[in-house]
């Protein structure tokens, strides 16, 4: 199966090998780049994006920027180092990932100060080999959880893009997807196409499709009657944060998907890496949500759609009450009911 | 305030004057037609819409075509309308409100023919004038009937346009926004866009706007978080049939609305013309679902949004259970459940 790695390193040239996800859904292309400048604008561009993709890009661009200083001492080194990770950080100053994936090889610089600065540049590779190695292992353990709930043959809806090109393999909610094909489940896959910025229409159509899976694109206000025509037997969404009650932030429009899938009878599962579940947000009412320019719906795709005259309200996420969840699905298992007694467990 | 009539007579200058709604959101025009060929036009290239409008176009439309007629014995005088009559009937065929409106007048020719040539020119407007004074008061009715179920300063919601710009005044779900407009209610509307074809955006709130009614839009999948937040006290939509049990066959994205609604606590009312109502079907399930072209959903924005290579699925309408709905409201009264009976009533 064709499964799509984002960002990754080409070892024989030393250079990055980035999916460039501006063009989609009309172009694949991969683009090639080593100068830490192209890696800075590849992460401005938004060409590569996910948070665990940016932080395996943003590991791979700063051992890139550094692996061939030409510095002898620790000091020398670090400095330059601190350069190019401020540079790089600047790319896009609001990716929590971005910076975590930047200070984690930091650390390990600052824990190899004693080595030979060639030494410590190979363990700066190693670090960023590591976080990618661990997003794969995360998106696979959360796949197999997730495919440990579906059958063959079933029709499953997704909203929104928690894919492999987001992160560096099989995503989170597209997951269990990507392995029930490679074990010849056959889903059917149906894609809410995702207003304002349609990342379902032009990401998750766009890389099931590539990985030879069948998908149908549809938009978000006819979830409820593929689900009323029995088309749906099992919803999967990933999330931004979940709260300590189990209440989830994801892409908005999500919460509607889930109580319609209740109304249906469907189970309604939500994918993510634990790091997403926040114990210290005790409900949903504790996250703020993000309110976007009305921009994207007035004029989201080179022609004007509704008159400028009137307000816009465009809130870039909701929040699922948690009593629409059937399940949430993480690398270390899956969380069923009652959430906040099984969360707090998951933490103990 | 500004109430938009579609389609008039200018009867000064015998002109027909059409908001060319094919230009909106972004520009505002009327065009002035006279001759048979740009009325075609107009119906034709979708200037002017939605079924009362249309009925309203067709009456004025023969008219005119006829009007200059020479003849001066009746059967001369039948023949050249019943080539006017082809002709114009040839511009959307699909539309039966089209059909209904030159066979009204044809009709009403018929009745006169015992009359001069002059007298039976009258009638014809005449005869027009009543299909538009008809569709006014029949859109007066629900709205008042509408507005009577409504407070000041509430919330509304509605999906697609069923509005002034589609009949021949108020409309018949934006009917009580107008009226309650008139007497000071403060509305504040939200308007779903309604993909694929966005007439929310496009036109409801084109129109609320230009009668100064305070109107908001948002992407379908927002209305679930808009309902949570409290932001909308009821919900007001159109319908294209009812069945006998009450089922409302509606754009596409109603009946995710309509259960959003319920899970919220909202009153969902649905309003048309006991037109609309057709006893012959006696539920939903036996309303067949129009599927349209798969361009509008991966090219609707005047750009490609969707690798064209996935399957699209792209229903047209989707069916309302009666069990979401609060009301139907018509122009003879508001229907409450249980449905089958109540409407049962209303044709006995």
């Amino acid at each position: 199966m064709n499964i799509i790695v984002p960002a990754r390193l080409n070892e024989a040239k030393d250079t990055m090998i980035l999916l460039d996800q501006t063009l989609l859904p009309v172009e694949k292309k991969f683009i090639e780049v080593s100068k830490l400048e192209d890696i800075w604008e590849a992460i401005k561009k938004l060409r590569v994006r996910g948070a665990p993709a940016i932080g395996v890009a943003a590991g791979f661009g700063i051992y890139l920027g550094v692996k061939d200083s030409k510095a002898d001492r620790f000091q020398d080194f670090y400095e330059e180092f601190m350069v190019a990770k401020e540079y790089l950080a600047s790319s896009r100053p609001t990716a929590v990932n971005l910076f975590w994936a930047l200070d984690r090889i930091e650390s390990r610089l600052i824990r190899e100060k004693e080595k030979r600065i060639e030494e410590i540049k190979k363990c700066l590779l190693e670090e960023s080999e590591e976080i990618l190695r661990q997003d794969q292992d995360m998106c696979r353990a959360i796949s197999e959880y997730g495919l440990s709930l579906l059958k063959p043959e079933m029709g499953l809806l997704t909203h929104c893009n928690a894919g492999g090109i987001a992160t560096s393999g099989y995503g989170t909610a597209l997951g269990p997807m990507y392995l029930g094909h490679e074990k010849g489940y056959n889903f059917k896959v149906y894609a809410d196409e995702t207003r304002p910025l349609l990342q379902g229409s032009r990401l998750t159509a766009w890389e099931l499709n590539e990985a030879g899976i069948d998908v149908t694109v549809i938009c978000d206000n006819m979830a409820s009657v593929v689900m009323k025509e029995g088309r749906i037997d099992a919803i999967l969404v990933g999330c931004d944060r979940v709260a300590a009650n189990g209440d989830a932030a994801n892409k908005i429009g999500t919460s509607g998907v889930a109580i319609l899938a209740k109304e249906y009878n469907i189970p309604f599962y939500v994918l993510g890496p634990t790091s997403t579940i926040d114990m210290n947000t005790k409900t949903g009412d504790d996250i703020e949500i993000e309110q976007r320019d009305s921009k994207e719906i007035y004029n989201g795709f080179g022609r004007q759609t509704a008159p400028t005259e009137v307000k816009f309200y465009n809130p870039a996420f909701d929040v699922t009450d948690h009593k629409y969840i059937t399940a949430i699905i993480t690398e270390k298992g899956i969380i069923k009911p009652p959430f906040t007694e099984n969360l707090a467990k998951l933490f103990e």
